[in-house]
């Protein structure tokens, strides 16, 4: 019913107060336009979920429902199966940390992570510090408990320790609930974070007395350069957020959270509160999935496209953007961030650009404080090559009538001011 | 590792207030006690998903993964598939509700729901009106939400419409957040709640512009007796909370929630933010598996065994239970009320139960404010015929020691005053 926004809302008085802190994320109200079937989608951080064989997970479905039976279809334990947990620790454990079962507990994807973190620490006006620009899952996630989210900038090697620093000398011992961080191929920054910053974050973090979240979605999706270790590996008090979303599939919503055993059981009891337990279904299937050697060869698979959409995207920007751009190179994971001159609003130009056909995601969405109007992500996991090219080709096209259009009030004497006051 | 909840928690003045409120729950916790082979459980609320043909689900997610492709494995609408919620929109018609597919939106069981709904009405100090006893996982949901919970008593015919109407006058207009019932085959008292009363709530509700929450997970496992009409099929405001754990399986973790359209945008916002979305994985494969009619055949089943476990537990409790106990005399669902004399410590008396292989659900996990010590929850869904009455004999010998030990103190005089004290 295309009326239903326009109905008078008689509860509008009615709501929490928190609600006026949540917005609708503009990512995802995006994946409904990339639907359509002429439209190039460098928006989402949709996952190239073609290449996952689906006679495999058919296979794994059926096996674990014949295999388990009732105990696929019932309530299940609130942290999730012993089995699929110490499948996790198995992962972990090829990423360098070394954990044990109870050690953590299965959420519905890293997203429910989030939510279930903040709700655990998190009382109104608390403080958090995040990347700047940071996921726009976790602002939604940790809005929705009113705290005060503080962003430190990030450079090539990640979250900037001296500006860190700075904050945190501001706000002292304690004076934030935590730290959340994605050291690898940050969302949407496409940065990673050096190991000596990686130190240096976890020094600071005990000088301060303060929990650092580490949330890892992309980090076995490395195009090149050598593994750096997660912090959870380096420290054991890091909680640390996975997901099956990159390695196998989002659509199972299957991720988990580590964290000290007095943390992991405040969580607990908070997901007990939200949904009582997690899909027995999806677990018995996944474990079924990650039995073998298959799944491995479908990961470098999905690494080695990604890597070549990467490419692609680099090459096209190289090709097609204007000299007044910038964007970073990603070793990995989904996304490339890119500024434009301070003058050009994202936001407003992304009518233009879906009506050209192609979509990105204007970068003040990820960040609290309506920063990042200039920038954009874009996303190259889900387009293929000629796609990429083409849609950076698009999109060059509407940022090159923007600049012009600039250039010509610039050359008329008209924007010298504003430009100065958004610089 | 057994030593985990002795170790010092050094965050413990870290975490949000709203943690104070959230308690584990008893019933979850009896889960794992409930898995010991010797044990029988009249606890938990598992439905009996061995009746539900194993080979049917796994073809169902067979059949769904080969035909969905990539759209069953990838991030979905936070709101759910189309296909899913006309396929519950077709449920509901049923029932005598008629919706669009865009009233309604899918959650993680109904738990998510009663979560999001929490999430979205209430502040802290907000006051929620619930039938006393009630659902323990929706006290769990509220309760991290820091509400003031009312509770209305019952009797035969459902929520008392004359207490519930005083509390109403004394709180005023707009007085509470929501009215939350359960209307079908009470969670945890098995009482229904009469036609008239139902036409009752609803001109009260409106008298004072409170919206009322309608949970029906059990109303379609109606033993005897007519079918009722849902509120929600009696007022278009009413917010109606469904799932497909009682009619399919509860290891799949789906449920709906409907509501007036403001209402439904605000809940999907809180969505998102929780989790994304939900699972296309189980969402495919419940649409294949609601395909055809057999599973119609299978809730047939499903009622049948129930009612017949009904009968049983009815019958053992005549049988076993001492001249002191009452008990409610459900006409479908899954629970039986029972009520002891006031001395009773149903919660002190469960490590006993436990140890002679019996477990019950001590009545004061359902309400707010510890009354319901001696009362206990028994369910009738999950043991066979012989198992239940085996286990409500053992209680019995449990109760009738108690029963002695009181009487003993009673003829030395040593328990009046306590007695009156309690009552």
């Amino acid at each position: 019913m295309g009326t239903a926004r326009v109905v008078f809302d008689r509860w509008h008085d009615r709501y929490a107060e928190r609600l006026a802190g949540v917005r609708s994320s503009a990512v995802r109200d995006l994946f409904a336009a990339a639907s359509r079937p002429d439209m190039i989608s460098l928006s989402g951080g949709m996952p190239a979920v073609g290449l996952v064989p689906h006679d495999a997970v058919a296979a794994a479905a059926r096996d674990a429902v014949h295999h388990e039976g009732a105990a696929a279809l019932q309530y299940g334990s609130s942290d999730g199966r012993p089995e699929i947990r110490a499948l996790i620790t198995e992962l972990m454990a090829e990423i360098g940390v070394r954990l044990q079962p109870s050690d953590l507990l299965v959420t519905a994807g890293a997203q429910q992570g989030l939510d279930l973190l903040a709700k655990t620490f998190v009382d109104p006006g608390d403080i958090i510090i995040c990347e700047g620009p940071t996921y726009v899952g976790a602002l939604q996630a940790f809005s929705a408990y009113q705290p005060d989210i503080r962003c430190v900038p990030m450079d090539d090697d990640g979250m900037r320790m001296d500006l860190l620093e700075e904050l945190l000398l501001e706000l002292g011992p304690r004076g934030a609930k935590f730290i959340y961080t994605i050291p690898n191929f940050q969302n949407p920054a496409g940065v990673t974070m050096s190991p000596e910053r990686r130190r240096r974050l976890l020094e600071l973090a005990h000088e301060y007395d303060i929990p650092v979240v580490e949330d890892d979605p992309y980090g076995r999706l490395r195009f090149e350069g050598g593994h750096m270790k997660p912090l959870r590996a380096l420290d054991d008090e890091v909680i640390y957020l996975g997901t099956f979303s990159k390695i196998f599939a989002p659509g199972l919503r299957l991720g988990w959270v580590t964290a000290p055993r007095p943390i992991l059981a405040k969580i607990l009891l908070v997901k007990q509160a939200a949904d009582l337990c997690g899909s027995n279904f999806a677990q018995v299937t996944a474990e079924r999935y990650f039995k073998g050697t298959r799944w491995r060869r479908v990961l470098q698979k999905l690494t080695t496209t990604y890597a070549e959409r990467r490419d692609a995207m680099i090459a096209a920007l190289e090709e097609h953007f204007p000299a007044e751009a910038r964007w970073t190179k990603p070793d990995g994971g989904f996304f490339v961030w890119v500024e434009l001159p301070k003058f050009v609003d994202c936001n407003a130009m992304l009518a233009e650009a879906v009506e050209r056909g192609v979509t990105y995601a204007p970068g003040d969405g990820f960040y609290p404080d309506g920063r990042g109007k200039n920038c954009m992500r874009l996303a190259f996991c889900y387009a293929e090559p000629s796609a990429i090219n083409e849609g950076i080709r698009r999109l060059a096209e509407v940022i090159e009538d923007r600049l012009e259009l600039y250039r010509a009030f610039i050359a008329a004497g008209a924007l010298r001011e504003e430009e100065e006051g958004a610089a």
